[in-house]
């Protein structure tokens, strides 16, 4: 199964090497992990996507709970929740694919008419590769995605208490 | 100074250990970081945000050249390039915030009305930050941000050769 955990650290030296760390131990692969400051700069929250047994990741999170720089983790996949990633990718210029970018309401954000454009989409990742697989015949020639970043819906928050 | 590095790594176990390890090996903190999979399943793409002097991030883009799992590395930083985020804030919705995310280009991705709303907002670090500081005001429930992606302008791609 899919997990999504939001982990909040202190900004310690070689707290993302360690965190990593105790996945790699177990033998589990981070799909995809973000990693970046909140409002308080002592503060980073990070994202990880993982597949595995659910008493397993239940027990990193043990672990990651245990490590002094770890203030806090959520798997958030166990939650009503919101999970979004953001694709960049660069492509060539065609009428094709311009109606693409309308029907998935997508922005270009850099281009030059006859070589290139940089396209960048927000949604889930089903989404994200659909899109992707739309507009494969026309030609990648870059991609550069965040891997997904989320929160529970509600008015409930995720913060240092 | 600031650089941005881009690493496309094998998705062999314990990759990230080992990128984020020459880091801090040299006293190097990663502000941000993202990595998420490419078109091809066994690639991994990372986006890693460090500052520092430019000798030494020298070293370690050498250093990370040599591990087996790391196909290629680019700073960006030097190039003409695009740099783009993603965050997510759950704030609270009145009339004021509807003005700002108008004003920004935002989306809201989720609300209940009464309760809370999740806006959504692309762009570059100033931008974010500027949104950030202007809804501060009324209140932030919770934030996330994937850490900048990015890639240089222009037709050429930064893929596997």
């Amino acid at each position: 199964m899919k997990h999504t955990i939001t982990v909040l650290v202190e900004n310690e030296f070689g707290v993302l090497t360690r965190v990593a760390g105790l996945f790699s131990a177990r033998g589990y692969n981070i799909e995809s992990l973000s990693v970046a400051p909140t409002l308080d700069d002592t503060v980073s929250r990070m994202t990880l996507v993982t597949r595995g047994d659910e008493n397993i990741i239940e027990q990193i999170e043990k672990q990651l709970n245990k490590l002094i720089p770890v203030i806090k983790t959520e798997d958030i996949s166990h939650m009503v929740h919101l999970e979004r990633e953001m694709l960049l990718v660069k492509t060539h210029s065609n009428k094709e694919v311009y109606t693409l970018i309308d029907e998935y309401r997508a922005k270009v954000v850099d281009a030059d008419s006859d070589t290139y454009i940089i396209i960048e989409l927000t949604g889930n990742a089903d989404k994200l590769n659909g899109f992707l697989e739309k507009i494969s015949p026309f030609g990648i020639i870059e991609i550069t995605r965040t891997g997904p970043v989320g929160m529970r819906r509600g008015s409930k928050g995720f913060a240092i208490e």
